[in-house]
């Protein structure tokens, strides 16, 4: 049974913007070992079909069982939002309800926005998740598949990102959302944009807290064994595809946190 | 031999942009069968590493070649600037080299622009080409990462577009380039842009009228066989991820020409 306790947990994205939830993982559980896998021979996966990211994502889990992990969590929304179509034996926790379950927590005037991929739109995983815990909810998504590229091109705090982030926000703003989903791993790092456009009467739920909420609660209800605190946990950072700017990105998000060498892996 | 005469051509692209080539091969060549492969499964390729789209497209000339083709067009450019490193026996046409020719006949001043995806920008392919044809050839390269996502959002009438393309550009057109070569099979879809972003006194060079120009020489010369013209050519179209804008896409890019039901095709 020791040996059970000492398995990692597998985190998994279709690229870089798992490693926010990631990074909330690490800080939450200091003690735990951590693998984390980006798809990046395969990124984008929001605007592919459901059939081929249900591919993508039992092949990505099956290969973290390989690693010994001890749960999967699904970073990528629209991962998550197929995981009814995977099939597994593994423990999987998605970004989608427990996204949900925070908004539900928040909203005043039910009615909810979710900006996401194309993918994760077309799936209606959030608004399925939504009227589940409330009927009265409305629920209202936005694709936004301009988001990604442009904070991949680094251009976040640029007015042209300004300009697109208004644009997609403009019909849930006009139907009176109190509160908005950041429905893909990569939106958090646009919420000064997000924020200018929608004022500050508006809530902003992100993925990586609330999945942080749920493996407290699996770890205290003993769902999930915690590892014997004798030390720091580890973290191995794998990727599909190489790439120095993987590298230096992962230091740039994971910081002050140490990030190892990216070990390149071939999933197929 | 008769038989031989009879194989079609297999053209590959990482999506929809490479029937924009297509298109002007099956204008030019009424008479020869084509089967078009978009692997939209695993695009894009542009932002990847070259060891990674080079395995992509090792593979797929591989399945074109169990489809029985006489030669593979790689309209991809990404995939193009790859292609020393890829293993094949097939007859291989890349967009790369015909693309550099039309630019050297058409520069004055010598000063030749390049915008492109990251991955050909850093194989410098059309730089090496261009020099290779003339030694005094000052040519600028800028990757444009946001293009492609601007044209599959359906944006390439919109302001904020041309504000995006002026953005590249900038830096050609303050080095005074006279010849612009569009180093991705999406970007003739934004000519309009292109343009009023360079003026009239740059000339633009695409793909596929430069590819269309080789076969016919190399038909000519007897280097490719043609069919035998007893009837209009047909066409295989095939993808390897399901997707019904896929579809509806490639008729509004191949019109007025008909076009089949895709093909869904699994290659690993």
């Amino acid at each position: 049974v020791g040996l059970i306790f000492s398995q990692p947990i597998g985190v998994f994205d279709s690229g870089l913007g798992g490693l926010t939830v990631l990074k909330a993982l690490m800080i939450a559980f200091p003690y735990e070992d951590f693998i984390y896998l980006g798809d990046t021979a395969r990124i984008p996966y929001g605007s592919k079909s459901s059939t081929t990211i249900a591919r993508y994502t039992e092949k990505n889990i099956r290969f973290l069982q390989s690693r010994n992990v001890k749960a999967v969590v699904v970073a990528c929304n629209s991962a998550s939002s197929v995981l009814p179509q995977v099939q597994t034996d593994a423990l999987v926790y998605n970004v989608i309800e427990p996204g949900a379950l925070v908004a539900a927590t928040m909203t005043e005037n039910k009615r909810i926005g979710v900006i996401a991929t194309r993918a994760t739109v077309l799936q209606k995983a959030y608004v399925q998740a939504l009227e589940k815990i409330d009927r009265e909810f409305q629920v209202y998504q936005q694709a936004c598949p301009l988001l990604v590229p442009l904070v991949e091109e680094g251009w976040e705090e640029d007015p042209l990102t300004n300009l697109v982030v208004y644009r997609y926000l403009t019909p849930l703003i006009s139907v009176q959302i109190d509160t908005l989903i950041l429905g893909c791993t990569h939106y958090p790092v646009l919420t000064g944009a997000i924020r200018k456009a929608v004022g500050n009467g508006v809530r902003l739920v992100d993925s990586a807290t609330a999945i942080v909420d749920l493996l407290k609660k699996d770890f205290s209800s003993g769902k999930l064994a915690p590892r014997t605190p004798e030390s720091t946990g580890t973290l191995h950072l794998l990727a599909t595809d190489v790439s120095d700017a993987f590298q230096a990105q992962a230091a740039r998000i994971l910081s002050p946190l140490p990030v190892p060498a990216l070990e390149v892996v071939d999933i197929h």
